[in-house]
Parts: C-alpha cells; structure tokens; sequence
C-alpha cells in the first residue's frame, strides 16, 4: 500500500515506537505518585517529553499542556479563554472560513452562548486577507484563531503577519499548528501567538496525545475538573506511553524536518506537475507554493470524489477527500454528502466539490510512489469519465 | 518491586499489550478514513473494542463513548446533562463527601454557575445512607452521582439501593466505577444507572483511554466540538490503539475476573487480619467487608503517611496515601498539605489524615507478597513510632 494520506495520521516513528514500549509494558506507574520509582520514572519522563515539545515550537515547556488529541487543543485554547473571567466583556472572535471542524464547531458553540464570531473568507488559494483581519478586529474582539496550514488545501497562511497585527490590537491569538508542525517550522516567538495547538499524531508520533502551547499570562479556563494535572489546566491522568511518544516525535522532527522537508517538496512538485499536464480539466486546490511540503490536492471535473477516492484504493493508494473529519460525516450518513466548507470557501463550484481529493505525502514516501500515482492516474480518471453523466454531455 | 498501587493503575496484561502493537507500529490509519483498507481496520477495532467494553458492564455497545480518561468521562457525564438544554431549570446535583476529585471539583464549577450542589455525607465504614439521599432529592434535582467504589478507602456503595431510589424519584444517575469496574462486578442495568464511567488503566487496559456508558434518552452536551467522532459525544481523532487495549482488557476482565477477584479477597484478608495484629494504634478505613477485593487501607496514630509511603517505598513496596490525585496536590505545593477529603469524611481526625495509607492489590499479586509486607512492617513502624513527637509524648 502506498500511503498519501498522511494529515489523517502518519506512521509513527520506529524510534517513536522503541521509545514508548517499555511505558506501556514494564514502566506503568502513574506520575502522580511520587513516593516510589515506579510513579518518579513517569513523571520524569512526562516532563522531558515536555522539554522536547516545547522546543521543538520554541517555547518554554512550562508552557506546553498535554490533551488527547487536537481538538481537545483547541477546544481547550478557544472555549478556555471564552469561559474565563478575565476577559469578561469580550464576546467577538475571529476565524477563518477554513478552519478546522474543531474550531468552526466550538466557535459554532460559543454563538448559542452569546459570542459573535466572525469568518474571514478566503481568496482562491486559501489565503486570509490581513486587511480583513485587520478590518475585522473590534473593542471587544477577545480572540483571533488561525490556522498555520490547512489539510484539506495545504495553504500555509502568513501566519507570522496575523501574529503582528493580532499583538499590534491587543487581542489573543490562537494558532491551530496541527497540520503543519513537524513539517514546516512552527515557532510561537516568530508567530507571536499566545495559543498554539499542535498533535502527536501529525508528525509521526503516537495517536492519543496533542499539547497546547499557553503563553505566559494567559488566562484559561479547564475543560475537564479534577486531580489538578497539567498545573490545573488538564485534569486526568496522564497518557505516559503516548506522550513519551510524542516527546520523541518532537525530537525526531526538530532534528530532521531539514532533511525530509525538502524531499518531501521535490515529490510534491514531481506529483503536482505530472498531473498538471494530464488533464485540463483537473484542477489544483490551496497556494500553489506556500503549501505543506508533501500536500497536492485538486478536483477533477465530471467526477465524484468518493468514486475517486475507492479507485486509488483499489489500485493501493490511500489519500483523502477533504479532512478526515469531512470524510467521517459523510461515511456517517450518506444522504447528506456536504461539499467542504473548505472547497467551498476557495470558490471550487458546490456540485463539484465532493469530487476533491487530497494526498499528503509523508518522509517515508519515495519518488517510486509518485511514479506509480502518476502511472494509475490516467486509466481511473478516463474510466470515472466515461460512467460520469456529465462528461458524456460535454 | 512489590506493586501495591493498582488503585493510581494497573499494569496492563500482557495480552493487552500483544494486541495493541500492531495498531501502534503499522495499523496506525485513522479511523475516519473509511475508503482504504487501512482506515476501514481501525474503524473495526474500535467497534470490535467497543462491543467488549459494552458486555463487561451489561450494556449495549450503541451507549458506550470512548475518552481519553476517568476525569474526561466524569466531566462529560455531569457538565454533558448539567448543561443540556433538554434539563434546563433542573439546577441541583447531589453527590457524597468522597467522589474522586473529578467530580468533586466539577461540582464545585458548577455551582459556580447556578447550580446548588448536596454532598451527601457517609458513615465511618464510607457508606452513603440511602435515607439521606432519598430526603436529599429535589424537584429540581437533574442529577445523583455517586462513586461505586471508593479508591482511598475501598468501599462499596449500596449502588443497586441508589439506583432504585434514583429511578423511583426520576432523577439522573452518574456512577463513577472507574475504581471497581473489572474488580467487582459492574452492571448498568442492576445499576439502573444512566451514565456510568470506566478508565482502562484500572483493570489491566493501557493508559490514555476511558469510556462512558449513556444510556438511550439521556441527552448530554459535548465537552469538546469538532469532527463528530463517537456519533458526536467526543470529537477528536480516535487514540485506536489505547481503544483496542481497553476492549482486550475489558475481554479479559469479563472472562477471569471471578478467577482473580476470588484470590484478591484472600489476599486482602490475609494482608488485614496480619496488620490488624500488630498495633493497637492502626486503624482500618472504610468498609470491612463491602470493598475492593485487593484493597487494604489505614491509618496509624503517630506516623505521617509521607514517611509511611517512603519506608515503604524503600523496602520496595509501592503504596499510595490518599487517592493518585491527593498525592499529586501535596507534591506539587507541600506548604498546603491537605488533609484527604474522604479521610475527613469518614472521621479521621484531620490532624493525621497525612498518616493514612493504601495498600491496593492486583490480580499480579501473590502469597508472598503479603508475607513479605507483614514482615517489614514492625520495624517501619517502629521506627517512625520512634521518630514521632506525638508517639514519645504517649
């Protein structure tokens, strides 16, 4: 199987999995408890996990918090800065038609609750307008949450210009970093953020685990009471083995994204020209350059996504339409297929947008697999053609 | 190393972990991705997991949602119907004096945001009287939650009683098993709960995952939004390994808990009746008889239970004082130590709360583990009697 659909989850690190076996087999103790060995190694080992997450987003690990996952992260980051008292008054957020289902959902939320959100729309490559957000902010605007890089499109936003304007008006600033860290650089002193969410799984570490960065001085509210973990901002017992793993992973990438980086944007390019010149009706989604290294994404006219989608499959590749979370509702109930909110918000015509389809490349894939992509590509999209209503009207 | 802190965690079967591993290292494809080989594999581990967890608690696999802990599934049961509009106007919540931190403390929230909370108090063996409950229930009372077992002193609660009373007055009924379930039998329908939390990491499962069962009819609010995941209770991507895990253990707990609990009780005994000869001056917490079947739990006149756990910890025996939590607060702020809320509550006089201490077994444990802690205990305790101030005032 060649596997391109990595912004749903990579392959874990083989020194990811060597790292995290003994915490999950022999070295079981909860990190609470400090009294015997068993408990200490835990603990110890959370908090030098810590040290290497927070360097690998250049801050200081007393200001990473591990969650379960990215969308505790940035439901963490969004709804604990909304519900806290310090920042009564302030009812206005800011996002962007793009964001994740994690974000747009819990923005979502907050409006039943009296907040006002506003989505900044996008241009045809996924980009938000500075002008706009600039525009956007208002006296009792209490945050703005963009994302680095979105997965479905692979634009990467000027995130590091957000970051000024957003500390030029004084309002917080929530970077959702989980499609692109580990693969390009993520640095919350050059980002200028006060929230940044990022997730193991992303980056060839364990699923089960995701941190959320908090700037000194930034008030939170927990989502979860309890046992005080995680200095009170995440309550439970801690994940061990996982956020070992995940320690590891941010190791592994700091050290290595300098070397795979690039080779991933030379299979990008070789992927995105090849089918650049099959078909003119094949079209590109997200910026053209300032995208994650290993992301091609495009519709096709005449053709369904789904249908897309099960022939790679069946021909062994596995990739995606739209996020994972876009694919789970459809899977969900099939009778009310969405076009994504994404597609839709750089322009790709509603009818057409299931008909999206995404690989995300990974440092384990090789030039071989884009050959082969490149190879099966024209004998499926000629045959999605043929059995397709529309093409035949053509 | 004697391992007697099963109640901060077990260690997981080694069957557990065999299956589990290959989810770790190659079936690492996201659950959500339903149109490739790979993903479809996770999707079927977690409904084949999901099917285990439901049989060892009696239940329908429909009603059981995975998280990643037993604080997340505390706090997703009482804020989920706390702050479901379905019970708006329901604005009372009883719960008893020793609940896990995680439901104290969000209770507590809560009552920070209109609600009115009852704590009902216990007797000294931990036991919450059934007619202070019935007394305690309101017209407005939206919710009871109440622990099965307690895992500082043991005791198992009447919950057959409670649930009858609950169902009878109409109210919710949240029971936190995360300290009995694969230990003692755990039934949602003798319950007649309609919501009850299990954390894998107490019956031989991994870390990282915990499930709540909700029963058909009760509406709860998700604690995160996002992408939908466990039909919407719990957005975020699935941690499949920690998912197949727990289902192992709960596999395993259903087929052999009646071959090791039986044991524990022998041990228990044996660990009780050895302690109870040696001083005058120790006295036993909890319920003599209705309680965990490894659990051994106490405090001795004199002695503090930090020097109790580190000569303890010494002669290589792990133990705990207090639940995982309460010794994760006097770690992290020794100036505060507090006195166990459960020890107050069944009567420890508050000065000597810091001298209790925890004996929790597992189906691990063997004969000569019990003889090897009756025979180091003399002179630990000898020894600390020696050091203490209140002893030589005697």
């Amino acid at each position: 199987m060649i596997y391109m659909d990595n912004v749903a989850g990579t392959k874990p690190d083989k020194r990811v999995v060597e790292k995290m076996l003994p915490f999950i087999e022999e070295k079981y103790g909860n990190p609470s408890a400090h009294f015997y060995p068993l408990g200490r190694e835990s603990f110890e080992a959370i908090e030098e996990a810590r040290e290497h997450v927070a360097s690998l987003i250049n801050a200081k690990s007393d200001n990473i918090v591990f969650t379960s996952c990215g969308t505790e992260s940035n439901n963490l980051a969004i709804k604990g800065v909304a519900f806290n008292s310090e920042y009564e008054g302030k009812k206005h957020i800011i996002i962007s038609e793009i964001e994740h289902y994690s974000v747009q959902n819990t923005a979502l939320k907050l409006t039943n609750l009296g907040f006002e959100v506003t989505k900044l729309k996008v241009d045809e490559t996924g980009l938000v307008s500075l002008e706009d957000l600039r525009n956007a902010i208002r006296e009792d605007t209490l945050l703005v949450s963009i994302m680095h890089a979105n997965p479905e499109i692979g634009t990467i936003q000027d995130i590091e210009k957000i970051g000024e304007i957003c500390k030029e008006k004084g309002v917080l600033f929530h970077v959702d970093a989980v499609a692109s860290c580990g693969h390009v650089e993520v640095d919350v002193e050059k980002f200028k953020c006060d929230l940044l969410s990022i997730a193991s799984q992303n980056f060839y570490g364990p699923k089960g685990v995701a941190a959320l960065f908090i700037r000194d001085g930034v008030k939170l509210t927990p989502l979860f009471d309890g046992g005080f973990q995680e200095r009170g901002y995440r309550s439970g017992s801690e994940n061990v083995p996982a956020i070992v793993g995940m320690g590891e992973a941010a190791r592994i990438a700091k050290e290595e994204m300098h070397i795979y980086a690039p080779k991933m944007i030379q299979l990008r390019k070789k992927l995105w020209d090849g089918l650049a010149k099959m078909f003119d009706f094949l079209h590109f989604t997200g910026h053209p350059e300032q995208r994650l290294p290993g992301h091609v994404s495009f519709w096709i006219e005449y053709i369904e996504g789904e249908s897309l989608l099960l022939s790679y499959s069946l021909k062994g590749v596995a990739a995606a339409s739209g996020s994972a979370c876009s694919s789970n509702i459809l899977a969900e109930d099939e009778d009310e297929l969405e076009a994504s909110h994404v597609l839709t918000a750089v322009g790709v015509p509603n009818d057409i947008c299931a008909g999206s389809l995404t690989f995300s490349m990974s440092k384990y894939n090789e030039e071989k697999d884009v050959d082969y992509v490149l190879e099966i590509t024209p004998a499926i999209v000629n045959r999605l053609c043929e059995m397709s209503p529309y093409y035949n009207k053509k």
